[in-house]
């Protein structure tokens, strides 16, 4: 009963990450009341899809052909890479403003089953650069503590023992143990057991 | 640290109903995995930017300078009109199969407290209308049961007692009760009793 | 590691409907910080075995050997029957206060593949009592707008067809509709279709 | 309408923690219909009442007039404290099989506005005892990492630098990071900073 672009605009919409059809319909319905965010979400897609692309150094959003801001920052420590799954992951780090080495996003977690997989590829790449790098010193793996993860985690660990003498490079995995808001009552063995061990 | 356009396109699904920074970022990292859906994505925004409108009649989406589908399908029973706050309850309503009449979107629930208001503009409207129309039979007040629905609902109907003689033109609500799901031990007394009184 | 009495207590309450070890344990704490509370749950419980029966009428609550309260109150009006699932049913609804009949529970749903039920011995019982009782007006069914809750009205409706004449004593459900704090935007289509047919 | 031993037992029932009326009625009509477990459930909270204290060494629950299991199980590491907020935070401990030193109890978090408190004595009182005991090497403050059991902590460190020479006895918190499940892109700040500066 909708108009043909309504329709288009709801299949797109519903495509996007957690967006069903009636959350895809609520933002048809306001982008229809507010021409302006209309106009301004068209403008920045626009711009999206013509000026940014992927570092090719990190992997994070860039500016089309370019490193990312960064990699390109000459004031950032070269010696330690910060390994995540997501972009945003490196972003939620930036945010907190402790890390001022380099970034390195694989995109997604390593899957136990897939032969060639992409962040298989970049897994490599990263560390093929990481051994021709003399000024390395510091691998951080910043993986989610989930199964998947810690997958993720067990597969470049693997890769890097291989091919790296972990006298030149240090791996390390982030710090486990009690999450803000955490109470002892709701935890779970594991963290408990990581808590206790990890006291200081 | 992100691509200016990055940063434009955060600002513009972060306005988009529901939707927190995290999500807008998502929505981005998913466009720019996804150059296809982001595609898609723009055409369908241009053409609901350059295509679509309200209905005059009964301000659902409609081409743009045209009438809504339903108020141009001449199988439609123009004796009744459904009055809903928003266009999914119109759409969700369509959906049901069993309403062959017209309706009429509010697109928004009636303040207490804002003398003028667009909602107010489209009650006055369509009462006028009906007045003058000697075939119009029913006026269903189809809002949600909460504090807001309700005031509308009361709003509407005092218009309507004001204007119109009861004897010509029934005005009904949607009918209350245990919607589907509902168990007795969890319902509020109001649901019990209107479920009681209205038992059939 | 704990005194015998709370792994007792423990596996007690573990088996009350909804509470889990934590839960378990929590009571136990509170109770032994609370001695007062632990002595008026143990008289309350002891007055509960040897005090509390189930009423031989209507199933609910009562004092051992006697009759309920309801069906004990000589101004309850005996015409009218208020079929329920559980005692709480009925204790909800005689805190609306509309309802000034009798009750009956079921104490289950009926079951479409248990042969021998409790449920269904007391639907047999009930319409027995119906059909011999010439005061008899109405019986109401108050059942969960679930699957479950529905099969069980089926069944007892298919048998009180079967036994006794509708012209003589009515047989009803509880109305169907928008529940307190429904919005149309997530009501179900079935629930939908019972406001529109059931508006007034 | 119920009767009398009803009422007495749901007053009981509401004051368990987490549990309202509705669950309360919902465990008598358990107990109702399962003799067996109200038989049990008594018999239980009697020997509760009858049989078990608090460890006047550790606070957690006892055989009456004895020690807990742990504190009178000689193999127990009498050099280390776990210092917790609640009972169930000690067993939660014990089943990670990780600690084999002594625990203590608080009972409750330190109240930043309550002058005269319980745990304000207890945490005096094993300070005092610590303080005594050449044998002792480690406290672990084991609290909660929210608001109220961080100022626990800062309470005890506190008393604990004013009468303890730090040389002789190490006072440890539990670690913090990520725990099982964590997903960066769901981590707070502090929790990022916290998994980043404890990362091995």
């Amino acid at each position: 009963m909708l108009p043909n672009p309504l329709e288009e605009l709801q299949k797109a919409f519903e495509k996007f990450p957690g967006i069903g059809p009636r959350q895809a319909n609520r933002f048809i319905f306001f982008l229809m009341k507010q021409p302006q965010d209309l106009d301004q979400t068209v403008q920045a897609l626009i711009g999206l899809k013509n000026n940014v692309g992927l570092c090719k150094e990190c992997y994070l959003p860039a500016n089309l052909g370019e490193a990312c801001y960064i990699c390109l920052d000459k004031k950032r420590d070269k010696s330690t890479v910060y390994i995540v799954e997501k972009e945003s992951d490196a972003i939620n780090m930036e945010n907190v403003g402790k890390f001022s080495g380099l970034y390195f996003v694989l995109g997604e977690n390593i899957s136990p089953i897939r032969e060639s997989q992409m962040a298989k590829t970049r897994v490599k790449e990263i560390i093929r650069r990481i051994k021709k790098d003399p000024d390395k010193k510091e691998v951080i793996l910043a993986l989610n503590n989930t199964r998947e993860g810690n997958f993720t985690a067990l597969y470049v660990e693997e890769l890097f023992k291989e091919n790296i003498e972990s006298s030149k490079i240090k791996l390390t995995r982030l710090g486990r143990g009690l999450s803000t808001g955490s109470e002892l009552e709701y935890s779970d063995e594991e963290t408990l057991r990581n808590a206790f061990e990890n006291r200081r």
